[in-house]
């Protein structure tokens, strides 16, 4: 008789050094399996959201999302979305101040609860409060289905990310992207889009898990990049739109791993005091997608170059950027359309913190100071 | 004939030794001009927004502000005030995100541009591209008599702050929360606020020139207090509530003038990411007001202590806490009242960035890469 050496742990990380990078590798099938039967021939089938849903969606005047953390930037990327997709205006706050201030809610608010674990004490409490104030309803974005956020709320759509033991969330994230998707389709089409836009959104949506798959074949040049900022105390994480989010959730995951002190901000706000601390020692990190505001923000990274700060950029493939000097990098990605963008850009983020994290030494699955789910105040 | 050895600079700056410092001490007559006139016996006097405002005023069902820098934070403390006083909606943009994306406009919204130049090219652009989006009306807060905003919006309220030389604002910012305390009386007001609480906040409000008198009074023990911030290449600002943006205001004034990397947090969001940060080279700031929130407060403050954090506490007299060991300190500040706390809990943020920044040896009043007005994008 032989005794394995394996232990449980190491044959559910498999080939994986940590469960965090498996996690990062799982989201295609994370995504394809929280799309699975919910959309079918671009659009989105009925009663995903639960039977009868549609009378409740179909009276949302307002959206008010609360979350914490990671989630509060799958939230904020939502907010785009419901206002420049369905016209639905939306508001979106940390959890922890949500509940502790007197909260006006317009007619036909919509309460929408976003949280990996349904278990999140702010956000559960903000549910709870919500209910004396008048909200239309209620809905969960979540991955535990036995979680009291999901009983304890009307409506809800689950990620189906399976376990998420890093405490670093990645697949949570992009499946809460897809999952919010959804959403917003659902309300779109009950507030009439154009059904020809509508089926192009939805088939955009369906090619995230092949597009995704595709960016994870970059990890090699990512992990060389990582070393980069091995020596590095700061990072500035700059993104503009629905990048602005995608820029949070990037420093937010540097911060939680790797200890390097990253900050996120708005692109352009650089001018209104961060570029004070831009020099050769604070790298900043930009996602430069090929929208509209891509000349905008290259006028920003060219602050920056000027200032003398390292610039580290992924472009779209089709954004004309291009690499100056022998400092910093351009990395090309792959968005896959403008909807999708915010989900893509955030894994080559995911792997950079990652990699760095390695190289330093820390405990990438479980960091210094942190919990899974933060089930206590 | 003997010549003057001083500069006009010189003379301007009086018996201080930057723009920066006076202007800090200019706030008690800066504010006691931004209310003079305005306000008598407990109550705003009529048409301070001019001739006919309340009949734009008495139609605002939603409050839509867009600023940038400081200025953006002096509009998050006035939703805090708007949503708990008057019971209106508010959000809170900066002008660069505004303006570019697709935004929804509830019916009876005003537009609120906070700006101290008037001609932030942003929130310019902003409130052109507004009034394509069928606001009700537009109110600008700003101090500059002549400038853009203040020509083009339907109302206007000065701050009479005088000019501001120091490239990180101060006086200004002070200013435009006693003038956006102004329109959130006028608006509860028109909105029915019971009133004796009315001439109470009002009542309060004019106390305001004399408590920041005496807040700065504990000049020299701030700038003691600045020579433990000397090595530091960090720093975390928390607060909760309507001290968040007080945090965020501390946060930038450390950044813009002394360079150190100073990040602001809701106290509430610590556990979700930048605890992982906290040990003995990052020190914490909190704002803590013997308010509703003190308790929550000093529960984020034990966490940072577990590990390992040095706090710095500024503290309401009024308020139960207590240095813990001889690390990190305890400053008591008397804030007057939880209206005004807000600004009165600023004044010792930017003494302590300014004295930290004189020790550091930076260009204080004209730090680098940053200019007074951001008037191109």
């Amino acid at each position: 008789v032989r005794t394995s050496e394996l232990s449980a742990d190491a044959v559910e990380r498999g080939e994986y050094r940590h469960y965090m990078l498996k996690e990062i590798f799982e989201q295609p099938r994370a995504i394809a399996d929280t799309l699975e039967g919910r959309i079918s021939e671009n659009r989105i089938l009925p009663n995903i959201f639960g039977v009868n849903a549609d009378a409740l969606l179909s009276r949302v005047k307002h959206v008010q999302i609360v979350a914490c953390g990671t989630s509060y930037h799958a939230g904020l990327v939502a907010r785009y979305w419901l206002e420049g997709l369905v016209g639905l205006p939306c508001s979106v706050e940390v959890a922890s101040e949500y509940r502790y201030r007197h909260v006006v809610v317009p007619e036909g608010t919509l309460f929408l609860a976003v949280s990996q674990s349904g278990e999140t004490a702010d956000t559960l409490a903000a549910l709870r409060e919500g209910k004396r104030h008048g909200y239309l309803g209620s809905l969960t974005i979540c991955n535990v289905p036995e979680s009291s956020l999901v009983r304890e709320s009307d409506l809800v759509l689950m990620t189906r990310a399976g376990p998420e033991i890093g405490v670093a969330s990645t697949k949570a994230f992009t499946t809460q992207l897809a999952a919010l998707a959804l959403l917003v389709f659902e309300l779109a089409r009950l507030n009439g889009i154009e059904p020809a836009r509508y089926s192009r959104l939805v088939a955009e949506l369906a090619t995230l898990p092949r597009v995704v798959g595709e960016v994870l074949k970059l990890d090699p040049e990512i992990a060389a990049l990582a070393e980069r900022f091995v020596p590095k105390h700061h990072a500035l994480f700059l993104g503009r739109g629905v990048h602005y989010p995608v820029a949070l959730e990037g420093a937010l995951k540097l911060k939680e791993i790797s200890y390097i002190h990253a900050e996120a901000y708005p692109a352009g706000e650089l001018k209104h005091g961060p570029l004070a601390l831009v020099d050769e020692d604070m790298p900043v990190i930009t996602v430069a997608p090929n929208n509209q505001l891509l000349e905008k923000l290259k006028s920003n990274m060219e602050e920056v170059r000027a200032r003398g700060g390292e610039l580290f950029v992924f472009a779209d493939t089709d954004a004309p950027v291009a690499q100056s000097g022998s400092r910093g990098a351009v990395l090309k990605i792959a968005s896959g359309g403008n909807l999708i963008a915010p989900a893509v850009f955030t894994v080559p983020l995911q792997l950079l913190a990652y990699h760095v994290a390695v190289l330093r030494g820390t405990d990438v699955d479980q960091p210094r100071n942190l919990a899974k789910s933060v089930t206590v105040e």
